[in-house]
This record gives structure tokens, C-alpha cells and sequence, in this order.
């Protein structure tokens, strides 16, 4: 299904590459059956919660710099809960089947050790995006559990959504 | 163990309310081990957690005047979560066991309800808190999951936390 790759450049975003990555969360966000940011979104509102309100942001590249990804990571509470954080990624459907998701998830999960994370918390796998369950689960993140209907699927209503959590200390 | 009481008047948190509130929310946040905000958070952050960023707060009263808790609500996701309400609920230690918590547990649903929210949702339950989790459990609130040491208790170190839910349309 997919063929060998040579594994993609990640690093942190800068903001030259905000309009590419706007491109992708836009269109990713409009389709409304991944990720709760509304689809009417704006811009201004998905750079605040995917650049500005997040610990970090980053971005996979192919060699000639096109974009094939992102992710942010991020504290999932405050204080006494901020030891657990929190990431989103999205891939471009050109480099799906790739393993950019799964490069971001290890490259996130690096990083969150060396900010001083000891766990990561997903809180809204939305049940019918079994792909990125599969992949999770393969990653090692357990499914904590199903919350009933809590995603309001695009295409197809209310659907579940899973808690997922991986411990990252030893 | 808790004498009959006539129910707490429940309304809207008003600007006055706020000294009292503020006493409460620190002492209770400072103790660090039924909610996330850190303990030294500062009054304006706390404000702007519990007052200014929720959909709306609330406030318990005894008949002089005297406040009995607070609770906030608002959506615990944005755009196709937000059918999902979260709350957070603090009673005063004096009034402990006088069925406060479980009166703005109630008033919280209905008003969920008429704010078009259809389920609850609590993220962090801390485990050792087990009057809250019976409680919870007594109100309907189905325990969805146990994210392994996701709290950072004041006095036990990393402790488990539980993610509580309640579907509130029929």
C-alpha cells in the first residue's frame, strides 16, 4: 500500500510556512469529520489555537519543501494536569499512506519527553476515522474510552469520540 | 450525617459576588487536589478561568446572603464538540454535606438543557476524590476511563484521574 520512503524533514514551524499550513488545516478543518475546530473557522482563529496557543509547532517536509504535515503539542490542562500534554496532527492528502502521521506522532512524542512531558492525552478520536485509531493504538496510546456521541459529524451526525493516552516515562 | 436543609438559592455570579468567590476558588485550588489550576494561580486567572471564558457561572446562597458554592459551565470543545458541556463545581468547607454539590450538579443539567448543550462532560476527576466520584456516579455520570497518573496531587504525587459523562437529551 505504501512504498518505501525516505523519512520527511520535520521541524519547528516558522511563519513563512503559515499559508501552506492554513491551506491544509482549512481544508482538513472544512471537511468536519477529523478534528471539532469548526469548519467556519477563521484564519485568525485556527492560527491562534494551531501557532499561538500551543508550547510548540511543527512541520513535516518532502526534500523540495513542500509541506506534507503538521502538528502542535500543548499542555491538555493546567497546572497540576499540565504534565500531560496534548497534540494534533494533520498530513496533506498527497502524502497520506506515507507514514508522515506516524513520523509525527514519534517526533512528538521525543519532543514532549525532552519539554519535560510524561504523558500524551488525545481527547476527541472521533470513532469513525478508524485509520487514525489504528495507527494510535499501533503507536502504543490505549483507548481509555468511547465518549458517546460527543463529535458532530459532518456527513454522518453524532458520533463517538475516544480518550486516548500513552505514558511516555518509564 | 447531614441534617435536612432547605434547597441553597442558585443564580448567576454578579460582579459583587467576586471577593467571596475568589476566597473560595484559592483555598480550594491551593489545597491542589481536586482541581488542575495550579496553586499559585493569580486572582486574574482565575477570573478569567472561572468567569470570563465560561459560557456563564453561578453562585449558591444561603436565605442570608452567605456564599455556599459556585460552578461554572461552558462547551468542552469548540465547534463540533460543542454540543458537550464541561462544569467545574466548589462548595464552601462549612458547607460540606448539606447536599450543595449534588443541588448545583442538578441546576447545571437544566441548565445545559435550555443552553442547548446535550451531554456533560468532566475531564479530570481526581481518583482520591471519591466523594466527588460517588457523587458523580449517584447523578448519573457514567466513568468513561482512567487516564493513569494525570494528576499531579498536592500531597500524593501523580494520581489517577477519571473521565466522567452524561448523555442529558433523551
Amino acid at each position: 500500500m505504501s512504498a518505501p520512503q525516505q523519512a520527511p524533514s520535520i521541524r519547528r514551524f516558522e511563519p513563512a510556512d503559515w499559508p501552506a499550513v492554513w491551506r491544509l488545516l482549512h481544508a482538513t478543518f472544512l471537511a468536519g469529520d477529523t478534528y471539532a475546530f469548526a469548519p467556519e473557522s477563521t484564519e485568525a482563529e485556527i492560527h491562534r489555537a494551531w501557532v499561538e496557543l500551543p508550547a510548540a509547532t511543527y512541520v513535516a517536509c518532502s526534500a523540495d519543501g513542500a509541506l506534507l504535515g503538521t502538528y502542535f503539542i500543548k499542555p491538555n490542562q493546567p497546572g497540576l494536569g499540565a504534565h500531560v500534554c496534548n497534540c494534533g496532527y494533520v498530513v496533506t492528502p498527497e502524502a497520506q499512506g506515507r507514514g508522515i502521521a506516524s513520523a509525527l506522532c514519534a517526533h512528538s512524542q521525543a519532543e514532549a519527553l525532552s519539554m519535560g512531558f510524561r504523558a500524551m492525552q488525545f481527547n476527541l478520536v472521533v470513532a469513525t476515522n478508524e485509520r487514525a485509531v489504528r495507527l494510535w493504538q499501533r503507536l502504543g496510546f490505549a483507548l481509555i474510552g468511547t465518549l458517546p456521541g460527543a463529535f458532530r459529524h459532518q456527513r454522518l451526525g453524532f458520533v463517538d469520540a475516544f480518550v486516548m493516552f500513552k505514558t511516555l516515562v518509564a
